[in-house]
């Protein structure tokens, strides 16, 4: 690994001190902002999460705010999941498409009133997206990112940590919905939701003022929980099959071979601007798609390009997320596959960027 | 400085070998791409760009294509700069405001062809709200990112450099023209231009296949010039005055605000979305502008976010990037001050971040 340059452009979030005071080791960079990678090492950080609670300074998961008597219309035309049934209250994963169906985003969306949403954002300016959508239909509608920035309570411990700063009511919050509980004098929206496998929140912290006071809070009660600064997990991440827009998919992606064409309803999602572009895809489904694929041999390098995957020595596919299980003793992976190789069971292989080739093995489904 | 995470999504580049073997020590991340940020060391190769040649490694500088009969009308929705003037073969540098009159990017545009555009961008996505505008619009326009990879020749002995490569006509290439050059079978635009104040080129490669084979041809041939791999230099910009979007503009600054007033021709720029948001600051003027502000004291530490800028204790600026200037033996910034307090000469205090105070001075011009 290499050093990364600080620069005011690389934002620093409301919980920059506390992640610097835990001691974090490695960031990536995302949506502009610093993203931490690891703290104690990637091997305990996975450990701890599967096994304690962690808090995520996700910040970098900004939200697009889109207000006023078109934001319903609006939101519509960015995605092809239908949202007529969707209630106040309720959170969607949502694949975001362009007029060609390439997935431009993969966001959660929050449904804040009738007139009112937050798009919480993976790595790409979405913002920018939609805000050309709403000027180019004279939309009736503000667009902007506000000054609200995710903070991820994560782990089998979550509920018990959150209910002590939130009381018991919190536990009640179900999966994908949020509530509004109070921190200092502030509402804040808190979802049963997060990027592991794991169980937690996020907690939209809105206004940077109480950032810390909130971490440092959740770190003092969360003592007897064995409570630790985490982050997103690249070995939890990959087992569970959470995708990473930028790695996994790209715009040339349709969220049909990105396997999230059960959050599709093309016929029905009238007004989404890629719809007549995906009909067909919807109707026939994709020739090539993301599956889980273990790698055989010792653990992989990391993976910070595509990896060539091959049968035999026809290219039939590629790897864009890899690293070492511990916990399945063997390489995990995300890749897309052609449909005549993608069957669970196909023996393929894969080329290293070393030039060495490994034997690789199509997955059902993936570890966790 | 923390280590970077390697993956897919940041991007590495055509050249990500050479820059490697080169022995880079810390890179930033810049349109999801990596971008190196010291070789040797920040001050050596500060020293060694002023007096020989480097080859920078500038392929996050992405390019929005624009291609069809309406290419040159959604140019000029984009920008308040006139660009009725501008020949096939001219760059401009043009701001891109929303709206609302807010900077979303400070790229060049590249004249291809009176139905081609290339925009050659700074670190935001400005393909999705060209995307966003073609489509909402219903222009007669491709827009896409191609496989073109900015190469950039810069130092004073880039003219040698280049003539060995490309033959005795590049020489001839005016500031912010280019021409189409031949390498390994390959046409070339170079231009004149680069993001430092040393003279120097582009060259913008496509297809990256032929993107090692130039590195390595350059690094073979400038030998006798002292060659060597460099990157945007942070002293040397902020002597030179050169922005950085992110870091000293965002959103929320109009183009006068950032000093690039001489770029904008709002009357004329018919078209341009941000036009009637900019008529009054255009001929009023803003109330507060980017300057060159020398900072006392010994070495600030390294700008990774805003530093306030005050007049005893009345809050009238801000600080977005700083440095060490050896040549020029102070602190040099650049930073945004208030009408009341941006003249040449007004003493100021410039908060850093351990809350120690620092004297500064409101420059005249920039220092090269």
């Amino acid at each position: 690994m290499t050093l990364i340059s600080p620069s005011r452009r690389l934002r620093r979030t409301p919980f920059s001190d506390g992640v610097e005071a835990a001691g974090v080791k490695g960031y990536t960079v995302y949506n502009r902002m610093l993203l931490p990678t690891v703290f104690r090492s990637v091997e305990e950080d996975y450990r701890h999460l599967k096994e304690a609670v962690q808090i995520w300074d996700v910040s970098c998961e900004r939200q697009v705010e889109l207000r006023g008597p078109d934001a319903t219309r609006l939101m519509q035309m960015l995605t092809p999941r239908d949202l007529r049934k969707m209630q106040i209250g309720q959170c969607y994963y949502v694949p975001i498409v362009d007029e060609t169906g390439g997935m431009l985003n993969d966001p959660v969306a929050v449904k804040l009133a009738g007139d009112r949403w937050w798009i919480s954002i993976a790595d790409s300016d979405l913002l920018l997206w939609v805000k050309g959508l709403a000027y180019g239909f004279r939309l009736d509608v503000l667009v902007d990112e506000p000054d609200v920035s995710p903070l991820a309570v994560q782990g089998p411990k979550s509920d018990d940590l959150m209910a002590d700063i939130f009381g018991d009511a919190v536990r009640d919050i179900r999966f994908f919905r949020f509530g509004v509980f109070s921190f200092l004098g502030h509402d804040l929206v808190i979802a049963r939701s997060g990027y592991s496998k794991q169980g937690g929140f996020e907690i939209y912290v809105e206004s940077t003022e109480i950032g810390m006071p909130l971490w440092n809070a959740l770190m003092e009660a969360g003592r007897k929980y064995d409570v630790y600064a985490g982050c997103p997990n690249l070995i939890e991440r990959i087992e569970g099959g959470l995708l990473s827009y930028g790695n996994d998919m790209t715009d040339e992606n349709t969220p049909h071979e990105c396997g999230l064409g059960k959050f599709c309803n093309t016929h029905s999602a009238i007004g989404c601007v890629g719809r007549d572009a995906l009909l067909r895809v919807a109707h026939e489904g994709p020739v090539r798609q993301i599956r889980a694929i273990e790698i055989a041999g010792p653990a992989v390098p990391g993976c910070d390009r595509v990896w060539q995957v091959r049968s035999g020595e026809q290219l039939v596919g590629r790897i864009t997320s890899a690293t070492w299980s511990p916990d399945f003793n063997t390489n995990v992976a995300i890749g897309m596959v052609r449909m005549t190789h993608w069957d669970a069971g196909t023996e393929l292989n894969v080329e290293l960027p070393d030039g060495s080739r490994r034997a690789a093995l199509v997955h059902e489904k993936f570890w966790n």
